[in-house]
């Protein structure tokens, strides 16, 4: 994290993801580095370590280019996760390592917008500060098949099933819908692609 | 989930974990099922899906249960992520998929004890219900280092670089300090094994 920390925090409007991609292949260098040097990441902050990637910036432009890593990354053959937190609003965050500009610019969109493969994904939602939490996780919950998603109640978390434009779609309708309800929330999600696990 | 719910209602004492293990290896598959077979479960109640694993049961056992699934899919030359989130208290929360008993008893404690090797592992805790929620996580940051760990702070979670066994303790002691803070806390976990980018 950047040192030179202009003043503390959380504000809504600086929105980030921390997110990690695990391709289930010995050959998963480049793939990883692959999808991350073909993503355009200049409508956001960027910063990788050993462990993960972080994006920050706006949350169109944030989703923009999480949505693209993942598009970039696929291939036919290969089970591939990706697992990654979006967050805004922390108290412990700070107005430094930002992009230019928070304004919309989303420059990936038009490369992956018409990209389709089916996904499954789980996601968690914490809304934070507030005991009343439960009504927008469950509000969150039956937005799901609005989506288009297929919904499944599964123990400490909820699983969707769909086309990977919808679950993006879905997951940024969450994050819109929780910034409005909690001054700090996170969003946990992991979206498998080519499992060979039948069900 | 089970649909013989016995009853709703988060109660402090049913602790699940649940996870996901990603070999960066073609031959991910026996990986996956060699360690969770080999991972002793008598002690958990569990249920698996493409997505991932939930181990569910008394905190000491669950802990016990995880970090053997990890211990044992450890090989040398694979670089090998853990992701997962350990939660307990959860209000959506049932007293139904459950172990026969929820009292201490660790039946891998033995066989991975003496297991040692460096890992990474990032984390974020999320005290739930509580508007004064930002002390914990202070105070967790703060006992990475008692436990032999380094430390670094990055956005939106908590690093720490160590030895596999002081990781699971660090883990298990911040669970057991959350329960006495919030009726409601979820953290999430991502440790990896052999990494090959250099720091």
């Amino acid at each position: 994290m950047s040192k030179q920390m202009q003043c503390h925090g959380g504000q809504m409007g600086i929105f980030g993801c921390r997110f990690s991609l695990y391709p289930m292949d010995s050959d998963f260098v480049p793939i990883i580095l692959g999808a991350l040097e073909k993503t355009d990441t200049s409508a956001v902050w960027s910063a990788s370590d050993a462990l993960s990637t972080v994006y920050r910036g706006g949350l169109d432009n944030v989703v923009d280019a999480v949505a693209a890593l993942l598009l970039n990354a696929w291939r036919e053959d290969c089970h591939m996760v990706l697992e990654g937190q979006f967050s805004e609003g922390c108290p412990g965050d700070v107005t430094a390592d930002l992009p230019k500009s928070l304004d919309p610019s989303c420059p990936n969109r038009e490369s992956i917008g018409e990209i389709h493969f089916p996904v499954s994904c789980k996601l968690a939602l914490y809304p934070m500060g507030t005991k009343d939490y439960m009504p927008l996780i469950l509000q969150v919950k039956g937005m799901a098949e609005e989506h288009g998603l297929r919904l499944n109640h599964i123990h400490y978390a909820t699983r969707v099933d769909g086309d990977v434009q919808q679950v993006f779609s879905y997951l940024e309708a969450v994050c819109k819908l929780s910034r409005e309800h909690a001054s700090h929330y996170a969003l946990h999600f992991t979206i498998s692609m080519n499992s060979p696990t039948e069900e």
